[in-house]
C-alpha cells in the first residue's frame, strides 16, 4: 500500500504479522514490558523508515522503532483520520501578495494524513489550512524550490535561491517573500542572500519552525503569521529571520540575516542577533514594531542580483593544540580562502602564524573572527595579533564567524586578487559590520 | 641600554635621532599632523617591538608604530618614573595560604618602570603591591609555570600544570591554588583541570583579566581578590573560572571550568556559564554566596591526579557547503577522535555521514556537540541524526563543543576501544553533563 510505503520492509513486516493498518487504534507491547497506546501514522517525511509513528491520545506522536515493539493488539478496524479537511472558501487576490519559497526543514515536515507519508510539497492551500488567519491577511503563492534539511545547503543552491528570489520580485512584484528553511543553517543562508540579492523592492524572511506542526506545542503558526505581517508591513528590503522571540506564542522579533545565530538546539526562542539588536518586534494582532532606524529601506530601484559563491572555502575554528598540517592541507587542496574562528581578539597560536603567511604570499586570503562571537577581533592589542597583520592576515571587525565565511565565499567570486577581497571584506554592504559597538548588543547579565 | 633592548632597531635609531630616552616626557608628531604628550615607557612584554608605549598625562598607555612617528621633542629631559614603589610590611604567615601560579596572559601583562620591559616574574610582592588589600586576607606565594600567550597552551602543558596543582595540593595543603592565565583558552585550560585533578581538597581558580593592570579600566584587582576569597572560603573543590560578573567593579562570578566560555572579546563580563549557572556571586566585603547547591565538595580524601592529554584531537567545526575530504585527512593521518561541532540537534551534510562511518569502523571515536552552544544534542529527532547514530557516532548531549574536545583528549588516554571511550564520554565525571536543562541556564530574552 502506498501511504505505508515509507516505512522500511522490517516495520511494514511487523504490520502484516499482527494485521494492523495506518489509521488504526492499536495497543503496542515493547520489550520492556511497557505498553503505548494509539493510532498508527504514516512515516513522516524526515522520519526514521525503521521507526513507527503513533498518534497518543493527548495529541502528542511518538516513534518507536520496530526492534523494540513485542506485540500489537489493534484495538479498532476501523480507520480513524486525525486530520479534519477544511474546505478553502475563495482565495482574496485583492490582498497583498507574498511569496513563499519552501527549501524544507521542519517546516515543511508533516504527515498528510489523508494520503501517506511522503510530503516534499508546500502548497498555498496547506499554508492557508495549517494558519486559517492568513486568509485575511494576504494572498499567498507558494513554490517548493528544495525539499532538503538545511544542513545540505550549499553555496551553489544559495545561488539558486538567490536568482529566483531575484525573479520573483522583478516578475511578479510581490509584497514581500517568505523563505521557509530549517532552522539549522538558516543563518548561514539568510546572510548568503544578504549578499546576493540587493536594492531590494521588499523583505527576504526567513521562517523555520522548532517544533512541527503536528504536535501541539508547534511554533509554526506564530511565525508564519509574523512572518507574512513583516513582508507586508516592513518598511525594510532586507533579508531576515523571523522566529520566536521568547518561549511563549506571544512575539516574534526580525533579526538581520547577517548578524543572526541559532543560539540554542531545542528552544522556540534560539535565534539570537549577535553584536546588533533585532530589527523589528512582531505580534499577530498589531503593527509590526520597529526598534531601530538602522535598515535598509524597500528600495525603488531595480533588484539587482550579484549571484556566484566559491566553494573552496573553509571555516576553521582554532582550538589548543591544533597542528599547522591542517592549514597546510587547504593550501595544498587549493582552498581559495580562509575564515579562521581564533580565540578572543583575534589570536591562534605561534604555530599557525608561519602556514597563515605562507597562504597570503600565495593570495589566500585569510580572514580573523573570534570564537567569543560577541565583540569585535582587534589584533593591534597583544604582539600574536601584530604578528598575524605582519603576516597578512585580515581583521574582521565584529562580524559573526559564519557571516565571514559566507561573505568571503561571495568576495571571492568578484574580487582579482587578496588586496581587493580584503578590501571587499571591510566594506560594509548589508550592515554586516557595526562600526561602534553598543551595551545592548550583549545579553544581559546573569543573576 | 638593558632597559630598552626590548624595541626594535627602528624604535631605537628613532630614539636616538631624537634623543630621547625612557622615562622622559615627550611631545610626538605623528605623521598624520595630530601630537601626542606623553613619557616614554619601557616595551612591555606583550608588547609590539615595533610599537613605542607613551603613558598619557590621564594615566592610559597608548602604542605609536614607529613608521607613524615625525617628530619627537623632548619636554623634560628629567625621568620620571610613574609607579611609587610601596615597600611591605612584614607577610602574616598565619593567615590561609593561597598559592598562585602564573601561566601568562593580560595579568601578568605588566610594565616594569624600574627595571625595563621584559617582565616574566609573578611574585606575591607583585600581587601585594597591585592589590594591597590581601595583605589581610591571605598568605600568598607566587610561582611562574609559563610566560605564555593562552592560545599557545597545549595539551602537553594541561597536563605539566595538572601535575603541579596536584603536587601542590599533596604537598603544602593550601586553602586553594589560583591559575593566572591568559582568558583566551581560559576555558578549555580550566576544564582540562577539572578532568586531570579529582577529590581536591580546595578549588582550582583560574583568573584573568580583560584589561591589563596598568590601565585605569583594568580589572585585575577586583578579578583576584575574588579569586582569593573563592580560594579560602568555597565549600567546593572544583575547578572554577573567577572573573567579572557585570562590566562595573562590583562583583565576580565563579563558573564551572567546563561548562564556562568567553563570549566576548573585550567584555571585563565576557564569562558566562552555558548550560548552567555560575556556582557563586563573590563580593570584596561579604562573605561568598552560594548560587547552587550542585558542585563537588572540598574532597576529605587523598587528591588524584589522573593526566594524560591525546594530542592528535581535533575540534572541527562543521559549515554548509563542507567538503568531506577534511574528515578523510585527518582519517589518514592518523587522528585519534573527532569532536564535531554541528548544526542545531547535532546534523551535518549527506556527505560528511560516509567519511564519519569509515572512521568509527576504524576505531575513532566521533564526539557530536553542537554550534548552537545552549541546549543539548539530540540525534533521535530527524533522519540525519539517525544516520549519524547509525554510522556510529556519539551525541555528547549538553556538554560544550570545547569541554566534549578536552575531554575526548583526556579519555583516549585511557579507553582501550570506542565502546570504553564512548562509555567514558557520557560519563558525568565532573558535572561536565547537565542531566536536565533549565530554563534559567539560557541568556535572558532579549527586549
Amino acid at each position: 500500500m502506498s501511504e505505508r510505503s515509507g516505512y522500511s520492509p522490517a516495520v511494514l513486516k511487523l504490520l502484516e504479522k499482527y494485521k494492523a493498518d495506518l489509521f488504526q487504534e492499536v495497543n503496542i507491547k515493547l520489550v520492556d514490558h511497557r505498553e503505548i497506546n494509539g493510532i498508527i501514522l504514516p512515516r513522516p517525511f524526515y522520519g526514521d523508515p525503521d521507526v513507527l509513528v503513533l498518534k497518543l491520545p493527548n495529541g502528542y506522536n511518538i516513534g518507536i522503532e520496530y526492534k523494540k515493539i513485542k506485540y500489537i493488539a489493534v484495538i479498532s478496524p476501523a480507520k480513524r483520520k486525525p486530520l479534519v479537511e477544511l474546505a478553502l472558501p475563495h482565495l482574496r487576490e485583492d490582498l497583498p501578495l507574498v511569496y513563499m519559497l519552501s527549501t524544507g526543514g521542519t517546516i515543511a515536515s508533516r504527515i498528510d494524513y489523508s494520503t501517506g507519508a511522503v510530503y516534499p510539497f508546500f502548497t498555498a492551500e496547506e499554508i492557508y489550512r495549517m494558519v486559517p488567519e492568513l486568509l485575511d491577511l494576504a494572498y499567498i503563492k507558494a513554490e517548493t524550490v528544495y525539499s532538503i534539511f538545511s544542513e545540505d545547503m550549499t553555496p551553489k543552491r544559495w545561488d539558486e535561491l538567490a536568482k529566483r528570489i531575484y525573479e520573483i520580485y522583478r516578475k511578479e512584484a510581490p509584497a514581500g517573500i517568505i523563505v521557509a528553511h530549517g532552522t539549522d543553517t538558516m543563518g548561514y543562508t539568510a546572510a548568503a542572500i544578504a549578499f546576493a540579492v540587493r536594492n531590494l523592492p521588499g523583505p527576504v524572511i526567513f521562517v523555520g519552525s522548532q517544533r512541527s506542526s503536528d504536535r501541539p506545542s508547534s511554533d509554526t503558526a506564530l511565525n508564519v503569521i509574523c512572518a507574512v505581517k513583516t513582508a507586508i508591513e516592513a518598511p525594510f528590503g532586507e533579508s531576515v529571520v523571523v522566529m520566536h522571540g521568547c518561549t511563549s506564542d506571544d512575539y516574534c522579533l526580525a533579526h538581520r540575516g547577517v548578524k543572526v545565530r541559532k543560539m540554542h538546539t531545542s528552544r522556540r526562542d534560539a535565534f539570537r542577533s549577535v553584536n546588533d539588536i533585532p530589527l523589528a518586534l512582531i505580534r499577530p494582532q498589531q503593527r509590526i514594531k520597529l526598534l531601530t532606524s538602522r535598515y535598509l529601506k524597500r528600495s525603488e530601484e531595480e533588484p539587482q542580483l550579484l549571484g556566484g559563491f566559491e566553494e573552496k572555502v573553509a571555516l576553521i575554528k582554532f582550538y589548543p593544540g591544533m597542528h599547522p598540517e591542517i592549514l597546510e592541507f587547504l593550501h595544498e587542496e587549493g582552498y581559495k580562502g580562509i575564515v579562521i574562528e581564533a580565540t578572543g581578539l583575534g589570536h591562534v597560536s605561534e604555530k599557525l602564524v608561519e602556514p597563515i603567511r605562507k597562504m597570503v604570499k600565495d593570495g589566500i586570503p585569510i580572514v580573523i573572527t573570534s570564537q567569543c562571537m560577541w565583540g569585535r577581533v582587534n589584533l593591534n592589542v597583544y604582539r600574536r595579533g601584530v604578528e598575524l597583520i605582519k603576516a597578512g592576515a585580515l581583521p574582521g571587525e565584529d562580524m559573526l564567524p559564519e557571516t565571514a565565511f559566507v561573505k568571503l565565499s561571495w568576495v571571492l567570486k568578484r574580487a582579482d586578487d587578496i588586496e581587493s577581497a580584503y578590501k571587499m571584506m571591510l566594506t560594509n554592504y548589508v550592515y554586516e559590520i557595526n562600526p561602534r559597538s553598543e551595551e545592548r548588543f550583549y545579553p544581559p547579565v546573569w543573576r
